[in-house]
């Protein structure tokens, strides 16, 4: 594609290197800013430069924050006896979205995965183990919220291995069929621990 | 959703005002840059700032442009008897990319609509005319390339108005079925249109 301008190029360029946008969205989204006013760039990119600047991660669980210590580890409505283990920020949004936790959280900032070069040493599960052991048994139960991906049961493996010697329940979250799911439609994998992780029917 | 931090939080409502991101999405492309490194960030927000600030019209076409005359009307190697005239930049950088044109441009920024309150006096309508009338003959044929809508209809009729008085062809590009098109699942309004448009089989 041939651009009508330079500036036009080089910002197409840049915007098309995040993840799931291509040369025509960039173009079409690098389009409308030049249409609207100078003053809608400079708010767009004021946020995103001050996020990147002043961004923080909790000293205790690594997940994003505003200060050195996030609003849920500083929290006194909080379980401290329960920790769940996540990949990602973004997994912290989506359980506190459910409502139905209320302990704290690890932040693990990936899974090991050698096919990427991820060991565990890349991973947050130093601190963890330290946690575990800092708590001195205040910590009862770690959940591992783990995707269910050969990467996912890897982590979740090691981190059993890691923490197994302490005095704490060492829990998995449930693979199962969705809700809203069609029991015929689905895959063997699922439907399998859909079965040998039955609930009792109360 | 409840975002884990302000900034998080300003830079999505920030990123989902561009067109066809939603939260969701804006959340994923905000993550990304505070996983990358900061020079990320400054490179993305400094190319929109840059092209924002510096991105000039041409003063001829209107076409998005470099200096204040574009590589278009600037070339001598542009057949300057035809203009067609297009709604957006984009719409020059398709017609470019076909490699069958070798005339010049007049871009209108947008289509008479009087539902968005866009009238004939908010397009570049006037330039058009006078460029036309300028020109003293140069300019043989002006080559409408609107989009096939109702609101493209109306503009290609009014500038039809505008221009029929000077001593020049204005034709229209043709409508009919998309190249790899199936005749069958065609609407009738295109297929019609194909049938009263047919081109002699050479």
């Amino acid at each position: 594609m041939e651009y009508p301008s330079k500036l036009i190029e080089e910002a197409v360029n840049e915007v098309a290197k995040l993840p799931g946008i291509g040369k025509k969205t960039a173009l079409r989204l690098v389009l409308h800013l030049v249409k609207e006013t100078e003053h809608r760039t400079i708010l767009l990119t004021d946020a995103l430069r001050n996020l990147r600047a002043n961004i923080q991660f909790c000293r205790t669980c690594h997940n994003i924050s505003d200060s050195d210590e996030c609003a849920i580890c500083r929290s006194h409505r909080r379980d401290r006896t329960i920790v769940c283990v996540v990949e990602e920020s973004q997994d912290v949004m989506a359980i506190e979205n459910t409502s139905q936790y209320t302990g704290l959280y690890h932040v693990l900032g990936g899974v090991i995965s050698p096919m990427n070069g991820v060991g565990p040493h890349d991973l947050k599960i130093e601190t963890l183990v330290g946690r575990v052991d800092r708590s001195a048994g205040e910590i009862k139960e770690v959940i591992l919220a783990l995707s269910p991906t050969m990467e996912g049961d890897t982590t979740a493996f090691y981190l059993n291995k890691r923490l197994n010697h302490f005095a704490i329940k060492i829990s998995s979250i449930a693979r199962g069929i969705p809700v809203g799911g069609d029991l015929e439609y689905t895959d063997e994998v699922t439907l399998g621990r859909s079965i040998t992780g039955r609930t009792l029917f109360i």
